[in-house]
């Protein structure tokens, strides 16, 4: 049935109803696996406008979910989504229908799977393209152990392109190992699909065949039915005659319609009785059977709640998303700059560069999700003294990190690295939180890390970056800045200088606060509060530089304050605040510090503002642990009076 | 010809003596070019046996050296050695031949090709498989540059099957670009070639059929030569007909003897003419021309001096190499446990893992050059319930660093991570040197890390790390330890808990020093001199963790010491000083601190000791730096006391 509206009251699904397990569904005949395929469809449609979240993947894949808990034994047999967004109706399907609708949300279900939430959840996910290689180490453990068991990886074709999943292909055939990947092509990651790869599978697809198994298990090349995708057919460039799979050592099956329950449940019972490593190759639509996403699966890769009754977080006046600050800043620079390219991992839409990708094509580079290559390639075109600017999520350039390295900061490349998504994301949960940037950066020579306080300085931060003539970075967070006015006008900020923003009273200062980035606005706050309240001089300094660090800028706080505070959305291990720690350390000053930033812990999925709150990083936990620590301090100082009274009056 | 001895005099070279640039190559004939092969492999041979270091390698791309300077207009043509330890033939061409003999050492030429070098290098290199992402960035570079130029990128097959060379190549097809693959073919990484990718040459080679060019640059097939290399035949399990880069979409043209000249310039310069992302498979033998080396290419793959006059550093009584205590206790522990399981990506000699693989065939995994999947291959086996062991040098983790994050310490996960390599590494210089594995692994949540004193430590920390159920690293240098005796029964280390192990006078200390890892000896050391010398009571303690660090120690150390020094092989940025000095914030505590460890810049090959003594990182360096600081506090207390009297006397 294909829906157009997203239904507002829970619909009637009776079928659904009475399968809480796969074990339920598997009593079910072929024939009524499309009525619950349709009546799952209703379902996730209705959840996903209660939650928000995830959205065409999730339709996509309705029926796949539904034949591969029938056809094979999970949990017993391992069952893994890559990436994961896509795994709503798998949750569906395996005890938690009802509780889909607080997907995402504080204390509800995690956005992916992940193996504290359910056994049927075998391997915890979020970032793409390593289901193959969990699914291979886990048959690899299960014939070390004797176990029969089938792992199977289930892994979009966008996810193809990384790597990774090659790198798990090559492996699983040199053990032969018992895999089966099935190969879920619905022709784009989240924006299109790109390169070679996906021209191939076009090809694949052109050729008008299927490789399948006949009645007695023998593969057998069959004429292809009719496909009604049509839009790709002109890509196909490469010769479907050479099939990467196989040529890898797999077993190639496919393509076959993945929304044909009957089909799909043939080919898997019958793919199931064979050994060794399998491809499935089967093609879905994203949003199939909702029009408005079938016929923009961009646009509803994912939704917002359709009746957000609760608000947790108020909007800011008219303030602008970062990825769009970026965004326009790339245009802007790009028209200033004829040297300057831009680079994105498959993140066009989230890094905000479609603008940017429709008025400068030549200029565009969107690699597919192949972090590695993307931070490589930069490398090579600054070689030619061009200016990269490589566009790329916190948590996807923990994947480039070698490269960062070894190929662009060991070589002092002029790249700039304009990382979206820093700190804690929100209803993305752990996997997607970008917490260990300043860490993993600082400690690597030649690297410059900028981190701005609102949306003007992330513009004026990002054009500082651009033009200093080495690796530079500049790590702003996911969602709205503070709505400040962004000045057109682009200036450079001084090499590893900070700013004093607030000050109440004049020094000696009771407290200096040195913050970073996101958190410098709710630091000005805090200051005013506790200058009021505890009625002390404080001053707030906005570090801007978290790389050079501005060592003269600490010096001073730390001779003319009592307590030096650094508070930074970003694990205090290892952080900016270390990095204060180290510029006292040698500089042989003296001064009461408090490192201020988040916990040595993974956050579960909240909003961002419930996450800040639980872990003390919005203004009332910030004011709490500065008045706490500047309390402590007086009486400690008033009770070394009282020694030092007791001590001279003997 | 085939030699079969190192000459230990500089042989006659009249022709190769002729050319010092390839501008004077390109002036011989094709017929002269065999002479000039074999007067460089000659001339390797020697250069080799005077400096140490990579050897197989080299002698196997000879011809093809020549054959690419030939025939391309370097460096105006980009050509881009991908690992680069195959680049010696490379660096005699190209103006470097007679420095040749002191590549490696301390101000010699780079083990790798480096920009800094030569403008024939036209990118630094060191760690696998990112030269067709650099060429692919200088291509689309030279396009947007209208700059008419190849763009070569020489990789090997063992290179081939990291994730980041597929992911280049996909984005070379995506993007049409001019780049010239050449995939140099010799069967082997550094160990033995695994998996899907090397079946599917040898399935390529078994077809008995070239695809070339005729005179007319019409693609054809042809009846293959004769080839002599028929070690891997039976290794063909895949269909040669289903070509892996012709699937991605690259014109494929090969194999070819990479050792014949002719067919090699033919080959080139036919091909030259063509457009696009274009590969050449070329057939190799590691050791070429070498009777020794072609018949051990593993033992070959690198060589030390036949003739070390200079003797750097004094070897230690008997030392065992990290890397073999690594190998005994890895068999040991297998004996013990039979969940244990091993992985290396495509280092199991450099990881001391052969005994391994050769008792348990079973449980050993080389996963090939494939970082990324090593680490969540592993997470996959934990999550059967089995105990994995990932041995991996520093460096090369940073391959796999998204996924020790996402994979194996969100979901904490029992996997121990065994870092080979750790610190400065001498002379394969900065692309190798592991000095940011503290800093990147202890901002995230879960790890445990240890860094061993001795040998013997390791062993017990490895045996700590094991039995730890979660992740856990132990993280040990290159080379020998101080000849400590290697007690067999193993026992757990308490989790974060450091050990004094040395006093000199007692409580009050002017100095503690907090050592980590390959420091801890010489502070030992250096502890002595300073107590005789200074006539202080000093203190040194061996940190063990990295994290969870031994706060107690750490109070009761700033409690009772004027200076606290904090001393490892690591950059000082957010390295293991780093978080004594978090501590020592998250305590509240006020004592003189002193980081000393590596400096915020890339280093250059050396010896390990001549590096360590370079940054002050020996025992004489940290001496100086210690005495320095007790002598400015000690300073600083005489004027203070002053100050005081003239204060109480006003």
């Amino acid at each position: 049935m294909l829906y157009t509206k997203i239904p507002t009251q829970r619909p009637h699904t009776p079928l659904l109803d009475s399968v809480d397990y796969p074990a339920q569904l598997r009593q079910l005949s072929v024939d009524q696996l499309a009525t619950l395929a349709d009546e799952l469809r209703h379902y996730l449609l209705y959840a996903a406008g209660q939650s928000g979240g995830h959205f065409g993947a999730n339709l996509g894949v309705v029926e796949l979910t539904v034949a591969l808990h029938y056809c094979y034994n999970t949990p017993h047999d391992r069952l893994i989504w890559d990436v994961g967004h896509q795994a709503y109706a798998h949750k569906a399907l395996t005890g938690r229908r009802e509780a889909l609708t607080s997907i995402r949300a504080q204390d509800g279900l995690a956005a992916f799977p992940t193996r504290e939430e359910s056994e049927y959840d075998t391997f915890g996910v979020g970032h793409s393209s390593t289901a193959i290689s969990a699914a291979l180490g886990m048959a690899l453990a299960s014939r070390y152990q004797n176990q029969q068991r089938e792992c199977i990886a289930v892994v979009g074709d966008g996810a193809m392109t990384a790597g990774m999943a090659f790198e798990a292909m090559n492996d699983a055939v040199a053990h032969q190992a018992d895999v089966l990947v099935v190969l879920n092509d619905n022709d784009m990651s989240i924006s299109c699909s790109t390169g070679g790869f996906a021209k191939h599978l076009a090809a694949i697809w052109k050729s008008g065949q299927s490789v399948s198994l006949d009645a007695q298990g023998q593969v057998a090349i069959l004429p292809h039915p009719e496909w009604t995708y049509t839009s790709r057919l002109h890509d196909a460039a490469t010769d479907a005659a050479d099939n990467l799979f196989k040529a890898l050592g797999f077993e190639y099956f496919g393509p076959f319609d993945g929304h044909n329950l009957e089909e799909l449940t043939q080919v898997l019972n019958a793919v199931k009785q064979r050994k060794g490593p399998r491809l499935i190759h089967v093609y879905t639509k994203k949003g199939k059977g909702f029009e408005p996403a079938e016929a923009d699966p961009i646009g509803y890769h994912a939704i917002t709640k359709i009746n957000p009754n609760v608000s947790t977080s108020v909007p800011v006046k008219s303030a602008k998303k970062y990825s769009d600050v970026f965004g326009d800043w790339l245009c802007d620079e790009a028209n200033l700059d004829q040297r300057l390219l831009a680079i994105t991992p498959a993140m066009c839409e989230g890094s905000g560069m479609v603008e940017f990708a429709k008025h400068y094509p030549q200029r565009f580079f969107d690699v597919a999700i192949a972090e590695q290559h993307a931070v490589t390639l930069a490398a090579g075109m600054a070689c030619e003294g061009l200016k990269p600017v490589v566009a790329i999520y916190s948590t996807f350039l923990q994947r480039g990190y070698d490269q960062l390295i070894h190929d662009v900061a060991l070589q002092n490349l002029d790249v700039t690295f304009a990382i979206d998504r820093a700190g804690l994301v929100g209803e993305d949960g752990p996997t997607h939180a970008g917490a260990y940037d300043y860490a993993y950066m600082r400690t690597v020579p030649n690297m410059v890390i900028l981190a701005p306080k609102d949306e003007n300085e992330c513009r004026q931060m990002l054009h500082t970056a651009y033009h200093y003539p080495g690796p530079a970075a500049v790590r702003y967070p996911r969602g709205t800045g503070v709505g400040a006015e962004i000045i057109t006008e682009m200036s450079i900020l001084p090499l590893g200088q900070a700013e004093v923003v607030a000050e109440y009273g004049t020094a000696p200062y009771a407290v200096s606060i040195l913050a970073f980035g996101s958190r410098v606005y709710p630091c000005m706050a805090v200051a005013e509060q506790l200058a009021e309240q505890l009625n002390i001089a404080v001053r707030v300094v906005n570090m801007r530089y978290v790389k050079p660090i501005d060592h003269r800028m600490i010096q001073q706080c730390a001779l003319d304050s009592d307590i030096l505070v650094t508070v930074e959305e970003h694990a205090v291990m290892a952080g900016a605040g270390s990095a204060v720690n180290e510029s006292i350390v040698a500089q042989s000053l003296s001064v009461s510090c408090l490192n201020i930033g988040l916990p040595d812990q993974f956050l579960a999925q909240a909003t961002p503002a419930q996450m800040l709150a639980s872990v003390g990083l919005d203004e009332v936990g910030i004011f709490h642990q500065i008045k706490q620590r500047y309390q402590s301090l007086t009486e400690q100082a008033e009770h070394d009076k009282i020694s030092a009274k007791v001590f001279a009056s003997q």
